[in-house]
């Protein structure tokens, strides 16, 4: 390779794409499917910009994505801005400024792409889409139960009916090592043995709470089973209180979305970084990508807040596919109204921009499922010998 | 004012703002309005990343917006990245390379947000929304009316009747200029005259061309009356092809969209860097804001094209406003298939966490329409004098 070669104008930046036809188009009628279930449940749509002050984006809940940030200087203030990382942080500046007289609860919606600095290990897009629900001031099981109940009926909207919810405590983990007085040398390789689920290493370095992390490791699974060995658990109060909570979530959830796919992972905490209480990661059936996550925060600090944010580029992965539209070549002279009445009725119309002797081939070469012939629209074959 | 103070979390650098309720909904409603249009007359949506390397965004017609580009090094590459200006020398870039072997005509339809160093002295916004279309491929008359016509349709379908299409021919001033052998020390002060329209002026530093060139100052006006100046007047060989092809847009656009308002502006050239035709700028009635422009270029460097940007900020000014969703607050009793049809109906349905002694007073202060009454959505009427 020679450095003489002008750079191929095809080569995005790693983690970075082009959506083409008709990849493009699903991923943005998905996302305003998704906008208008949230919408029909009172969740009111709000459009942060791409870029803000770094000190604004950043602030509260944004500073855990700091590392995730891109920065540049904005020329006329000679202030850092920063690319959102993630639009979570912003809908709660939002809700803890320009809205911050507007009634609780406060129900916001929001869609659009984020920029992180570097891709994650399983899915390498530094370009994300985000399109998610905030409900903010109430602190109730019930405003768990809503978010994750209007989740499941926006993914149901797109096909998506078989997907599961898997909540998890991650504070309840770090919770009773600090309360069992693990010496802080060995935290980090606890954390990291329960991190990998590994009941041996959780045992060498767990000392006495040793068994009570191992059960709880083997509680992951069905919510109903999990609850009963958190109930039979011996907790200390702190993390009894954590555990009373999930349960009371799990009944309002069900009792909002009855047969919903439930599990708990009591004591998986990573990724969870500014969350204060139940958080859930949304899974497609038998699929290790994630479809979304969400949980409970501080929004501006000190009020409570519950979100759950989807991820558009996962959920085009894992829906169904649509069915084209079909597309119709009209001849040069077509009437106005003809043409007017078949986009109406939901044919893509291509107009020819000059006569064509055979117009059934153009159609073919222009990747129309129909042609125009005595006034309707007549579905084309491919010849596949060629003409 | 204290260096101590803390940044207020609510300020945006200049030109960026949070967009609210009803406004965020409206506009991306009105965004899908249009990409609903573009997509029934056969443009197949792309989505290029927010960000390219710089070669590659500032490559071919980006050039021309090189100096409104944010830039960013890509720590993994070491490169430097832009953020985009403007997605058509994107939406170029995808026709000339991952598309190059798709058949033409190749239509293509796109609508992001871009950032822009510097907003305008109009509009002062930094993060800009287009949605547009671009044909690819064709050199004719009929191209242009067809980009010009399905834009206008797009506007229509958001109550946009009455706009009107002003077209240039960027190149026209420049050449007459050029061909008259004007000298190069004149030629600023003549372009600024002709910008600001100023026939003194023009007559001070046009020399033997200034009657020629007031006489098309003059012409600017309904597109009938323009061509029939420009048919008379006294152009250069190389000059006469461009209003004849002038000429011949007009009547292709005419008979795509008759009644469309078209008037011409033979010379105006200000903002059109990478066009090489006919180009046109679109404006509501009465308002000085444009709504979107486009215009005639050269794809990947060679491929003739033609295209137009709307931009959706400035629809959403000029449109009619829509009719507010009516909201229902809901009992957190309420049966869920009583809900759900109160959702299909059109309804948002707002649910109450916890049960209200006065849900009529409870849905005035969420700024609900409607309360469930008797398992049907009765209007509610916020009281003059408080409770």
């Amino acid at each position: 390779m020679s450095d003489d070669l002008p750079p191929n104008p095809a080569l995005l930046p790693a983690g970075l794409r082009d959506l083409l036809p008709p990849d493009a188009e699903t991923e943005a009628l998905s996302v305003e499917q998704l906008m208008a279930v949230f919408a029909s449940h009172g969740y009111e749509r709000v459009k942060p910009p791409l870029l803000e002050f770094e000190d604004s984006l950043l602030s509260g809940s944004g500073a855990a994505v700091a590392e995730q940030t891109f920065r540049l200087m904005d020329p006329s203030t000679r202030r850092m801005m920063g690319l959102r990382p993630d639009m979570t942080p912003q809908v709660a500046r939002i809700a803890a400024t320009r809205l911050i007289n507007a009634s609780r609860p406060l129900r916001l919606s929001y869609a659009g792409a984020c920029i992180q600095v570097q891709g994650g290990t399983l899915v390498a897009d530094r370009q994300i889409s985000q399109a998610g629900i905030e409900l903010i001031g109430p602190d109730q099981p019930e405003a768990d139960a809503e978010v994750i109940a209007v989740a499941s009926q926006a993914l149901a909207s797109l096909g998506l009916t078989r997907v599961s919810f898997d909540l998890t405590l991650p504070q309840l983990a770090p919770m009773l090592i600090e309360e069992a007085g693990i010496p802080a040398a060995h935290r980090p390789e606890l954390m990291r043995a329960l991190d990998r689920k590994n009941a041996a290493e959780v045992s060498h370095h767990g000392g006495a709470l040793a068994p009570l992390l191992n059960e709880l490791l083997l509680a992951a699974g069905p919510a109903a089973r999990a609850l009963q060995v958190l109930q039979a658990a011996s907790l200390t109060p702190a993390a009894r209180l954590l555990v009373d909570r999930l349960e009371a979530s799990v009944a309002a959830i069900l009792a909002r979305a009855p047969g919903l796919r439930l599990t708990i992972d009591p004591i998986e905490f990573r990724g969870w970084r500014y969350h204060t209480g139940l958080c859930v990661t949304v899974y497609a059936p038998g699929r290790h990508e994630e479809l979304g996550r969400g949980g409970r925060y501080l929004s501006g600090g000190d009020e409570p807040a519950c979100g759950l944010t989807l991820r558009p580029e996962a959920l085009l992965r894992a829906a169904p596919g649509r069915a084209a539209r079909p597309r119709v070549l009209l001849p040069p002279d077509v009437d106005a109204t003809l043409a007017q009445s078949l986009r109406q009725a939901g044919y893509a119309t291509v107009a020819s921009l000059s006569p064509h002797a055979e117009l059934a081939a153009e159609a073919v070469r222009l990747g129309c499922s129909h042609v125009l012939r005595g006034g309707e629209a007549v579905a084309v074959v491919p010849s596949s010998s060629g003409d």
